[in-house]
């Protein structure tokens, strides 16, 4: 149980940092997605204009929100983190890598360039490394795979209550040409195999896994906590392959931003086009932060602005040996003194 | 001091990786590099071949070595981190970040294909970064500026007796027209100024800086210490700074293979054409492996393999939470017995 | 009616050119294309590895034939041609161009990077523009649309039995992953629009559309003879239209070849995957040559040898203002003396 | 001697085109060509904003002129054709393929990708492949190999004043890095040889040579007249060269605007950035214009323009077989009733 006053304090804290990224200029947004009418410019943007909520889980399970912290939205992006660690489970490191490599590509994250040298995507946070990554989820039918993908989903957050989103999925399936002829071209190439309308369909059933900021933290504090949900204490992923997984998000899980993401933030993170971000620092806690404002790469401009400060203040880069700011980082740890 | 017992057990463990890894397959390797012939064939290269160096340093500074580890070697391509270094400790990080990105280009190290968004060489790690990095280096003149370097590389490994290598450089010169033709693309598009002649003369002469993998293990402790040579105790590089440099080793500076490395070793590191291998494991150790013969990326295929195996047994990994071997360890952590 | 002294001299020149050119080195064949099995390597191609016919069809209708000239084969790319006049009937020169260029791109047959300064394929020889120009075709249903291209290619070849060839493009239809992806890319761009699955079957009819060389000689013959079936004396293509046609087939119609073919042969031409080659020489004459052995880009071997010799001896090139045969010329003129 | 009748009408009608086309639009031009200062915008331009000269001379030596076509300005990238023709003269078809290839390759003028199948620049046009081109010429030194160059200029134009122009070469290799990164480029991969500074100084002196309308209209006409001077009657190029020369114009002379060009206008030709167009019609004759405002290719807007015109009216077109107008072309014809 947390102590009451360090609670309070990160709440004042949390609840700070949300007033004072509130506002946003629309000049720094180059666009809004929806999922029927695809990339929206502000003006036409409507209420997402303003979503904005975060959250913080620690990795012993104490959750800290602020904002829109309830308000659905789509896993998107964000999806391939979990999809790639069900692939893992399923078939271990060395067959995935197989099928998709690990190398941050410097390509759009809709690149339909691959890896000649191994014949395979680049990664699997690229749409195609997607669709495989996928693809190679087991199940006996489509519903099976559908339901082990969605499973594993609420089984990292706890909440069984998380599923796709129909609507969601059945507008993309509409929009969906040219992940549609990254497979087509990934099939020519035998880099992908099977139906590709049902691959394309169960790829974004997956992006279209509805969660709060709230589920998002506490998906992130299963990763920050070895593969442990804090809550549940629900082994997720075995221990050995939360390493791969937090690799490949600090390595490719911001589109062509994760190299600047990696410099400046320096922790595995995951952003998808719905506005979330998903950052997992281990031993410490999962971010959540939800903010559709887009910028040029296609990142939550709320969301990269929040995570570089909390990154910054709690001094959780991945190299930083020292903190701005130890108040916050006492409320992830252990309660040693109570 | 180091517990003797401990030190000779991390002797014998050391020796036994160097004889462990001592056969190489000719058909493993890519070629050798010679700065006078270029690439190599295996079948020409000479004593090259045989070259096999491994020296370890512990963040306290205690070195182990087997092999031929005090076989001096040109930096080459290692040396690009500690111009970024210096550069950063110049101009600070904003500054230099207008004229090199962080970001893994995905591309060849001598990619000639530049950031378009930012007009700027995708990192600091490839040819074209680097020749820009090093003349963000400050110095009244062109051996004002050379000293620096070499001065800075000299207080990262606490050896007064490094130097760049006449002959080394003067031969790379010659067959340099690749490094030429980046340069006057840059300039030409005002990403570089200045005279190209003698950019690529100094950075070839800090690419000749010569040192033994003694040396190198020391430098990468160096940073593994938070930038404080463990020995001379002097402070080589700004503590924020640290966290700079160790980013872009981890994204950026193992050729193509860097997404491999972070993927499957997971340390900061960067590699020479020459053959030799630093990695720079933060708060525990440097690790040095010198052996010319070369993979298809660039990168030593032995001291792939060397780190390869270090890094899993003692878990190092950045995104490891665990051990496969604890003795080793125990070594490069303060003796609490004795 | 032909002067017989003549017809029988080039009847002569035209079988002792066959025999010249049957002998074929398998070291010289890149491999045969099989509908149904792909890029075959020469040894497993069975008869197709012999088959060589030429036709020659003067532009006031005599033909001359040697070797396989009546065995039929699949228009393949050389169907591009034809399409595309098609195209420019219904929609004019203006338009057509709004969809698709006319600028070799120096990329493959299958290249998926599209002209991004006008939002649209390269030209019309590259699958992905012939893809838009079938798709511009006019017709009230799919079997309109078929019955209109069929139709113009018998009108061409002045052979009112010419059909598409079911098993060869339901075999194509199996392996059509990456012109499927090439369209659904171009669709995700707004330059393609319809049912992909839909556009993809009515090219491949197209392709598979089944003739002999003696047809195809007289297809050229047609484009020769300012678009008029110098047999039929029906008109076929405008006469305003005919230029378009020959200046893509110029510059865009022999694959990765057509500029040294330009350079080299330089007359209108097309060549097929099938084996087939097509040249149509204004005011003089059609040449078909039929070989399925092909080069490394994709044209046959025999087939660009023969035309190679044609067009030197004969004078043909474009910009070529002598000849060195004069005989074979006269075969094609109006024989003023009888 | 011309008919005095069809002189004047040729006169007028040369003087109406350049009335019609005088006026010009700022908002079609991309900007001007400063060999000092560089690209320019239509505002800053100055006096080259207004300069327009047109000539035509007939494949028989009729020279007809309007507006400043006796202007001089440098030939730039239109001498590219005849260091070409000089270097098919010292070297011989096979030989000079082996170093710069005739394939339009799709890419800019100043493009450093090159043909990687045969290691060699595309085509002579491009900037790469004109450098190559330009090493090939033969000379004993750096001052034979220019007056070579100079004085086939001189021939084909059949003016013995025509110079290379110091202050514009100059300015030139200050602001030459791009082409020197090409050079250096294609040494490090020994497509180019020798000392880069000193072709780069022979392609810029022969970028340099200067000439008037008047002049490049008897270049053109001695192309199109079989390589002999229609006034001199001097053999400039042997007549199995002039094939080459005008095969290479017509698939490569017009930057990335080549197909298109190709296409609507259809004659062989090459741009220059100071604004200069030269055609060359076979057997008919050679057409300049001069006018410095760009398109977006690097094509003079109103050189185009005229181009398509004089090309439509007269029925240039290659693959063209009818005239809009007969009246001029009568007056490129033999005289037949004087």
């Amino acid at each position: 149980m947390p102590d009451p006053v360090i609670s309070r304090q990160v709440d004042q804290r949390l609840h700070e940092l949300y007033e004072r990224h509130k506002a946003l200029d629309d000049s720094d947004v180059a666009g809004y997605y929806d999922s029927v009418r695809g990339l929206l410019a502000p003006e036409v943007a409507g209420e997402e204009r303003d979503c904005f909520g975060i959250a913080l889980a620690a990795h012993d399970g104490d959750v800290y929100v602020a904002g829109d912290a309830e308000r659905p939205f789509a896993l998107q992006s964000i999806s391939k983190v979990f999809a790639y660690s069900l692939a893992l489970e399923d078939h271990g490191r060395e067959e995935v890598l197989r099928y998709v490599g690990v190398a941050p590509s410097g390509d759009a994250f809709n690149s339909i360039v691959f890896d000649e040298r191994h014949h395979r995507p680049h990664n699997p946070m690229v749409n195609a490394g997607a669709l495989v990554t996928t693809n190679l989820v087991r199940g006996k039918d489509h519903a099976e795979r559908l339901e082990r993908i969605v499973d594993v989903v609420r089984r990292y957050a706890g909440n069984p209550d998380l599923d796709a989103h129909r609507p969601t999925y059945e507008a993309e399936l509409e929009i969906a040409d040219h992940n549609r002829a990254a497979a087509y071209l990934m099939r020519s190439q035998d880099m992908l195999g099977g139906d590709v309308e049902e691959i394309l369909t169960l790829y974004l059933q997956q992006c279209s896994i509805t969660v709060t900021c709230r589920d998002l933290a506490m998906m992130g504090a299963t990763l920050a906590n070895g593969g442990v949900n804090p809550v549940t204490g629900e082994r997720v992923l075995a221990r050995e392959r939360v390493r791969d997984v937090l690799s490949v998000m600090y390595t490719c899980g911001m589109y062509d931003f994760a190299g600047e993401w990696a410099f400046e933030i320096g922790v595995p993170a995951k952003s998808g086009v719905s506005g979330g971000i998903l950052a997992a620092v281990p031993g410490k806690m999962g971010i959540a932060v939800f903010s559709p404002g887009l910028d040029a790469f296609g990142n939550s401009v709320r969301g990269i602005r929040v995570c570089r400060e909390i990154s910054g203040r709690l001094g959780l880069h991945t190299f930083a040996d020292e903190t701005e700011d130890t108040l916050m980082r006492r409320a992830q740890e252990p309660a040693t003194e109570s």
